[in-house]
């Protein structure tokens, strides 16, 4: 069935938005064996961390921004260097083993579009390989 | 095959475990063209780098550590937000083209569990895709 | 037709090199779903970001540099611990879903190999997994 593309709205400049539900449905009935999720932009990126606490994703994001702040005498003159440089940090791709049941995620783990120059829509590549 | 599940016991707090050798012999004879290797929890992380000086991970550990330290007034109650931070820093999965004479490993190059939360028991999935 | 691997020779210590050329020509006219761009060394790494802007990845480069300066008195003793420590931060694969037109890269992207050790002949290896 090949790459089947979600788009996800994000609300805020920058945000942990958790798209484990969204992601999920994309592939549900599908076989397979890993999860290929990808965003195809430069400014967000893509981790897999702890959805039960809201609280950790936060002090991910705070975190990422007190090593790359936003305010800076970057050489990129629109104002958004702190988010390609955090989108190089996180990386635009996850992979997770994949079977009939579902992506093999731990117990407290989701998978996030980090969107570090939002509220944007995004785009989402989702994809089973075999 | 599909997945393959192996466990490692790591014995520090802060501890970049050498799995190379666990996971070359969890995939010995098998065949395909990509090893994915991933974690399934939140607080260590998957990395690839050199393994023989183990002061190049011992670097790694401590210049992650100047960057997230495991100190501060993070959100996150457990006191171990770091780690959550270091495991999106790093990622949680790692891959590797593979052949029938096994992952295709530079000279240098070991695959780590990144432990930034032990001691404790770790999952490892390792997954041959065709 | 299994792994490729592609020669690029880098030019300066640092340096943001954009391979999206010489890894879409490697991979011209194959059939696949996922391609993987992996390098075995481990004082370089991958990433995906703007290559319109230079400016962007240099500004990467210089955060990485602020973050893990070249200089301090690292464990290893060949003075490019540096470039360990960047290596697994941006890591040393990226993967991009394929089809029969190429990688599905966005509008912005490119995919650079991020030298932290050069000048260099490097090694790429680019795989198309079904």
């Amino acid at each position: 069935m090949g790459t089947v593309e979600i788009q996800i709205r994000t609300s805020q400049r920058v945000q942990a938005r958790n798209i484990t539900r969204e992601v999920s449905k994309a592939v549900q009935g599908r076989t397979g064996s890993l999860l290929h999720v990808y965003t195809p932009h430069t400014t967000c990126g893509l981790t897999i961390n702890e959805e039960a606490d809201p609280h950790v994703t936060q002090d991910i994001m705070e975190a990422l921004d007190r090593t790359v702040p936003r305010n800076y005498p970057y050489k990129h003159m629109e104002g958004n260097s702190d988010a390609h440089i955090k989108s190089t940090i996180t990386g635009c791709a996850v992979t997770v083993p994949f079977s009939q049941s579902g992506p093999a995620l731990g117990t407290w783990q989701g998978i996030f579009l980090m969107e570090f120059d939002g509220p944007r829509e995004r785009k989402i590549f989702v994809t089973i390989l075999e």
